[in-house]
């Protein structure tokens, strides 16, 4: 695509718990939780929200809401009593949030953030929703790029792969592909081309989210380049690019 | 196939780096090093050598090795000085180490082994070599069990996954099949069906032994059921079943 790129390299982490074997300093971090974080994050911004701050603990997502923050809490893809909004992305969508500022807690995807931001020249954020301003925006950066699955609790998992597989297949020309788990994304993205919802029958998280009467919010999670936004990381609060 | 083992779990972990998020308590754990360390076990218990006797530091193995074993190891695919047996199935296959006792300490092999010994209700080991003989010892013995792929220095590797999930769908009627990163060995395991060798030219290790000129190594640790032995850890020395 680019050549200003062809001394960079583009790596995928499969999980926040092999952050600490992987050179991130000055990397372009995008941090991935497809079922629901990073796509609830896009659709939110996308629609009016102000900011999203992401903070690991409960007690520190209630400390903010009584700041006048609205509450995000999730945990074991339920909402946590206190707290306002859920992980649904239409639930960010609501009108009613516009220009608020929101404060997140959820169960695998603020946890990656909180590992990559010391580190990270700069940390977006990317789903299925975004797909294509994300692969545009990271080849255009010019930057190493690693892209962080948030994955279930600590293991990886099959959405948040398949989204980094394509992620990286959109930039192969433009970068150095490093490390058998961008292979192994990129493979399986290939192979789950055009039946994308079909492949991810037996994910484990989305049998989870099934079984709980969210299909409308696993369909949506899986919808291809709504938004072209890109939600950045600044002084600790996502905010569009 | 059988029903015995219907309530029964098969899990994969890509890491031993992820070893501590998975319950391997009572399980039957298969280490998985396809380049080279369970390779080379396997060939070698299958032409002779007495036992192997995996530790994680040189120090240990030479200890081992004043006191009478055939010392083997391993560091960045290279024979470390002082070592008599480098990682290559074809020296583990050498005559005259028949009857001999071996000591051995690769990069990734070893650290798996001792990271599930204590809780494992057994270990063994497993390669392309004895593959449709590891599948049947885990459909008979009727327990859970755990495929424990070594990877590359803590990272996920493409050769590990992809005999994992071979070796899983070889079992998929005989137990439930648990977690994404059972379906992501399972599904590339698939798509590599017939085309492993091609498959497998992206594989980072691939490439760094490739560079080494050991082609005959790589071609061989992905040959299929050359022996149908089973390679079990008793008392921190593998042995033939």
């Amino acid at each position: 695509m680019s050549s200003q790129n062809q001394n960079q390299v583009l790596q995928i982490c499969l999980s926040p718990e092999l952050l600490h074997l992987y050179n991130v300093k000055d990397h372009l971090c995008v941090v991935i939780d497809i079922f629901r974080a990073t796509s609830c994050m896009v659709a939110g911004l996308a629609n009016g929200i102000q900011s999203i701050r992401p903070v690991a603990e409960l007690e520190e997502c209630k400390a903010w809401q009584e700041k006048g923050y609205v509450g995000a809490a999730e945990r074991n893809a339920q909402l946590v009593e206190g707290f306002e909004l859920d992980n649904s992305p239409f639930s960010y969508m609501n009108p009613k949030y516009k220009g608020k500022r929101v404060c997140a807690t959820t169960t695998n995807g603020t946890l990656s953030i909180s590992k990559v931001k010391n580190d990270a020249y700069k940390v977006i954020v990317g789903s299925f929703l975004n797909l294509g301003a994300v692969a545009d925006f990271i080849r255009k950066e010019g930057r190493n790029v690693t892209l962080v699955c948030a994955g279930w609790k600590g293991t990886p998992c099959l959405e948040d792969t398949l989204f980094a597989g394509n992620l990286a297949y959109l930039c192969k020309d433009s970068f150095e592909m490093s490390g058998d788990s961008t292979q192994m994304g990129i493979r399986m993205f290939e192979q789950s081309q055009g039946k994308l919802l079909s492949y991810l029958e037996g994910a484990a998280h989305r049998k989870r989210l099934g079984s709980m009467g969210i299909e409308k919010d696993i369909e949506y999670c899986l919808t291809t380049d709504v938004y072209s936004i890109i939600p950045v990381l600044v002084e600790d609060e996502l905010v569009l690019l």
